[in-house]
């Protein structure tokens, strides 16, 4: 039916659901006449480069107007904001698998209420590289853990859910296809790996506290590179975990900055 | 000394430190001149909200002008809003373990070099309230895993090492204290366990996937009572963690709001 899937039947028995973080609910808006047309989302973590991107998009369709002056549709609150350009909603997550998640739980629901067929999930991203060149794009095929699994370790309660993270291969395709198009454009497929902290789990020397030697380093990130990561960041395994699940199809790419 | 401790033998050697989620470095800014005299630090998640606490804090200890245009120090990135007023810093994390993290390892750092000493650090923030009454303060005496165990998991490379997270005792006698000289502040002493998921985590019924039943999560919110939890927040382990290995003395407060 192309419609998002929510696994959750507690949810036909309330009478109003409160998308709080995202300062939107069922009784207090028309979510299917505010969202049905959507058919992509675009996600990623700083608001402000995320209304950048509405604003490019919005150029980029040639939607009337100069697309400067695109509101905050969450501008009630300021965990998350976000925009809209036409059929495209792009919408900031925060930084982490904890605040990503909050925005795609209350996002999958806001996408069901609002009936929306077909869609499209891409998270666009900073990360950093891993043997290749700054400024590369690299379109994931594999969200990895920090010990290069292909898997997301989710608690319910106290227990430990382990859920695949894979993503969609004919997007992933479709995609590199894409920047083939686009000249000077250094873009490839590769693993991304998704860690729970930016300085000691990423091998950065510059933390406040730092137990591993630079050789240390070295070798972690050889073996990730050998295992097949291009590239790491801190929220691509919950990503693919929740979108695989809810019938997103889902991608995520990122550009490294270092 | 008070100092602030960094654990990290590579910092010295290094010629610059870029604060980059703070957008602040050692040779853009003079942070002794800046930071040196900051004795305690506030931390919360949301950026308006540590606004308001800065303006707040300016008003409480008289300062001049009404501190209404209050500048954000970090205006240079939306990843984090700082505000200062007088001695007190004001700094939002954003939601969740990882996103906390990256910030208390800039802002650690930031103390360090800034020399300041004997700086006390408090965690404001709400979170979910177990068995005690909505607006009540819980003064966390301890951070606990979603298992009930005072530690946090924090993953070096590829290793899983176990922090402590255990809070300063005469810190939380001295905010109990404080709280009584207030008329109806309910204030309590507890254990706050810290999730890396809202939904399904903390057991609520109302994500996009819910695979338990009301019972299920009753049954598993009255053995975290049991075991002396009294509220639910996402953030408190890793900032006992980073603190107390740092040699700040650190405290969790929170506000239930359910």
């Amino acid at each position: 039916s192309g419609l998002v899937h929510i696994k959750n039947p507690h949810l036909d028995s309330m009478e109003e659901d409160i998308l709080y973080h995202l300062d939107l609910g069922t009784k207090t808006h028309n979510l299917p006449a505010m969202f049905g047309d959507i058919k992509f989302v675009c996600v990623g973590g700083s608001p402000n480069r995320m209304r950048a991107f509405a604003q490019f998009m919005h150029k980029e369709l040639g939607l009337a107007g100069d697309g400067e002056d695109l509101a905050d549709i969450c501008a009630g609150t300021d965990r998350y904001a976000m925009y809209r350009a036409g059929p495209v909603l792009s919408i900031s997550h925060g930084m982490g698998i904890p605040s990503i998640s909050i925005m795609l739980h209350e996002l999958i629901k806001l996408l069901h209420h609002a009936k929306c067929r077909d869609v499209t999930i891409i998270r666009i991203g900073t990360s950093g590289g891993l043997g290749i060149e700054a400024g590369s794009v690299v379109i994931t095929d594999m969200a990895v853990d920090s010990s290069f699994k292909p898997q997301f370790e989710q608690v319910v309660l106290d227990d430990v859910v382990v859920r695949s993270t894979e993503l969609d291969k004919d997007l992933t395709e479709e995609l590199l296809a894409c920047s083939k198009e686009i000249p000077d454009f250094p873009t490839l497929i590769g693993h991304t790996m998704c860690t729970y902290d930016f300085y000691e789990g990423q091998g950065r020397l510059d933390g406040a506290l730092c137990s591993f030697s630079s050789e240390k380093k070295l070798e972690y990130l050889k073996r990730a590179y050998d295992a097949g990561v291009r590239n790491i960041e801190m929220e691509s395994t919950a990503f693919a975990a929740l979108c695989g699940l809810c019938g997103l199809k889902g991608e995520s790419s990122h550009t490294p900055v270092l």
